[in-house]
């Protein structure tokens, strides 16, 4: 999952009507600067080769937090950020408990009477299929001005580019502008199962003015985006059994059940012929898309071959009655992730009816959807489509991420919204994303803050898959964004005392 | 796939209005028996801890004949069983080459006038599920009257207790009462593919009077049995697209194709609801069942309890307008023997929309239904079913085992008969198998002879599953049978000349 990670490899271009517009903004926004970053980017240009050591031992550390085994590395990941934020000179940095992985926090209070600053990102790791890899996913390595590694763009770039921006600023001023708070979470990647109670035990300790995620993702190299709307997810895996062992085809076939072809037979159920989903009540708290939805789809100009080329698609599918973005952004799903039963050696032919069989299913959430109350559907509509001799079993993850919505209308938008059109030259699109917010919702019910997003992943980095990687001009990018951020949040919030 | 091995699992017990017939052949029958086989049994005896060892020595090869990895293995088993003809003193004993594994010769050929035997066998298996074994499938372990292993039963067994028979004739007598010829087969597991070629290449070296197959199973470790019928068989692979890539879902859930989905729906669209192949044209050269096939089943007593216990299976599927044997036995099927695709490692959740899903079938044929037609019309129907957005690849295997018929009035069928009278004390069951007889019809169309199945597995033994495992008392029961098949067919035959 990826916090409110915007969906942008299948947007091909900003409606060049609003182009004009846009232009007219830049020049009206480029007079509000009223510092310059030019101190920092010395301090960032020359501490690039270090970071990008530093950046290489991060990587390396496996931090899947899906995968048991790799708990350990998650702690260890968690020890080096500490080392890291206390080397710079944030005052109090550590691992804070919650029941499954540890958050690192880190926190500089020096500026009183200053706002307060959150920076949210996470340092765990989508599981790998190291086959895949051209490179080994844990063995960082730079090329093409890329660095490739799990977890390179999603998010330890979010981690890290947050990081030395404050280095930057407190090596080149001895200070802060502001007071920050960095919140650097470890299960992200499995639906922020604890995330939320984290919060509310901690909320004192957490109170800040502003939050923003270092998450997401820009829109393009040269476009920024600010994501205004987020699906919520919810997981489930099950698997069908016929029998207690896989049974000789010759023996038994004609008279036993298949368990690969019963769960064929249950997945194929999932959908009607629209290709929406089939499982009675699931769209039950789906609200119909809003007219500022619209136009936000409406803004940006889609072009279908352009996207399917990126994935090697042939055809787009779902129901016609809803726009492309409108489906991925604002309507729910429910995926296959995953399907294994029988015998699927690389090589080799096994005569068997398969005894069972097992499926992973992530499920899209919108508006009012429940995770809970979306589990209990599926689970119904998979008893009742369960074929004679066959029994399934659940494992059921725990969490999910909800679906939320955030302001534009807001100074915190605004102050993110400056900082992308100082180092872009201009303002972001306002876009909807089809991945999670879960851990940002809990921001705003359990903090009462909105956490806009400010992190410089691209859309193209291959996120969860195989060779995923980082432009390394993303890096100097970022640091100068949260720099001016910082500043200008400070600058801002002054006025408005005054 | 197994040549003629009986489906007899499922079937519980003799018809009990049979067994006073059975025993009044019993009387009959014994009354012929003009020799003693007192003398093998003390070799055969004597010899038991120097046979395990060598049986050891040859399951411990992995001769998986469907993984081109183990081609050399393949090969040194081969080897490893010419030196064993040759040690016993069979007078001809080599490797001979066919297009893929070669086939282990041997001959003894001193009983001039005599007629020949030839005894088929296959030294080749199943690949294995490694992690589903207790015990390693290829370091065999004896453990309560059981030669656990990968082979041990299908089909090394048959390999070992014909050569040791004639070990012990050879050891006993100094000679053989009728010339043998061994034909052991190194690609039964895959369909035989390059079997019939082989015969009708050496269709001179191979000429015989009667053959047998060791490649077969008893009813049970009091029952005997031989088998009338086979089905045949044929394999496909076959890949479905969506995608290069697999896709983050909730980058492109909504409106990105899913390969495991599509998949599922042509796996679903194999079958109609009463659970028949939906394949147009796929019963089309499907004979009905015969009266005397009827009359086979009709004196089995089908226990449907008894027989899903053994897989625990909870219920049976099907046409419920054939019998389940008759489903079994002379109706085909459509089996997806595996299926794969997305994220399906042990652990971890990568929420992702698939790109490519897998899936593998056997369908097992009857009558006219030729492996090539049948490829064709599977292939047809996937083409008309694939959904939009995605495509199909095939791998085609080479080969396919034809369904076959054997007669039981024959004098060669009596012979066989009265071996398994004289070590059991009853007259064999007549049965049908759903599993394949490929090679033997080989046998029929290019030799001229029927091969009868004389083989020792037993049907619970676990055959191309994990845990594979023989009975130890089948080796010497079997070593008995041979010698008196053996002997029995020189005794009659030289009757009938005078």
């Amino acid at each position: 999952m990826k916090n409110k990670k915007t969906i942008l490899l299948f947007i091909a271009l900003v409606n060049a009507f609003t182009s004009p517009l846009l232009a007219q903004k830049t020049k009206a926004k480029n007079e509000q600067v009223k510092f310059s970053l030019s101190s920092y980017k010395k301090y960032i240009d020359d501490s690039n080769d270090a970071h990008l050591q530093e950046f290489i031992q991060l990587v390396s550390i496996p931090t899947i937090s899906s995968i048991p085994a790799n708990k350990p590395d998650v702690a260890k990941a968690a020890d080096w950020i500490v080392t890291k934020l206390k080397a710079i000179g944030i005052t109090t940095a550590q691992k804070l408990p919650t029941a499954g992985n540890p958050v690192v926090y880190g926190s500089w209070d020096k500026a009183p009477g200053k706002p307060t600053v959150l920076i949210y990102a996470h340092y765990d790791v989508q599981p790998v299929k190291e086959t895949e890899w051209d490179n080994p996913p844990f063995s960082p390595k730079v090329m093409d001005d890329k660095i490739f590694g799990r977890g390179t763009s999603d998010d330890k770039s979010g981690v890290m580019i947050s990081i030395w921006a404050v280095e930057a600023m407190l090596k080149n001023d001895g200070k802060l502008p502001v007071n920050v708070k960095f919140l650097f979470e470890g299960e992200e990647e499995i639906g922020s199962p604890n995330f939320r109670n984290f919060l509310e035990k901690n909320k004192e300790l957490l109170h800040t003015d502003f939050a923003v995620t270092a998450d997401d993702a820009q829109y393009s190299e040269t476009d920024p985006a600010i994501t205004l709307s987020s699906r919520g997810a919810v997981q489930l895996e099950f698997s069908v059994k016929t029998a207690n062992t896989d049974a000789h085809s010759g023996q038994f076939g004609g008279k036993t059940p298949n368990a690969v072809v019963a769960m064929s037979q249950i997945i194929t159920s999932f959908f009607d012929k629209a290709g929406n989903v089939a499982v009675a009540g699931f769209y039950d708290k789906v609200l119909p898309i809003t007219a500022q939805q619209k136009e936000i789809v409406k803004n940006i100009t889609y072009d279908p071959a352009k996207d399917m080329k990126i994935l090697g698609t042939t055809a787009e599918v779902g129901d016609t009655s809803f726009l492309p973005l409108e489906r991925v952004w604002y309507r729910p799903t429910l995926e296959i992730i995953g399907m294994q039963g029988g015998y699927t050696a690389a090589e080799g032919h096994s005569n068997i009816v398969p005894g069972s069989a097992m499926a992973r299913i992530t499920s899209r959430l919108v508006n009012n959807q429940k995770g809970q109350e979306i589990i209990d559907l599926i689970v119904k509509h998979i008893s009742k489509n369960t074929p004679a001799g066959a029994t399934v079993t659940y494992k059921f993850k725990p969490g999910y991420a909800s679906p939320m919505v955030t302001p534009s209308d807001t100074k915190a938008f605004t102050y993110v919204a400056d900082a992308l059109q100082n180092v872009y030259g201009k303002q972001p699109l306002k876009l909807g994303t089809g991945g999670t917010g879960g851990a940002m919702l809990s921001f705003k019910e359990v903090l009462g803050v909105y956490a806009y997003s400010l992190g410089f992943l691209l859309p193209d980095e291959h996120w969860h898959a195989a060779n995923e990687y980082l432009r390394l001009s993303s890096i100097r990018k970022g640091q100068l964004a949260y720099c001016y951020y910082l500043q200008h949040v400070a600058d801002e919030e002054s006025k408005l005392k005054k």
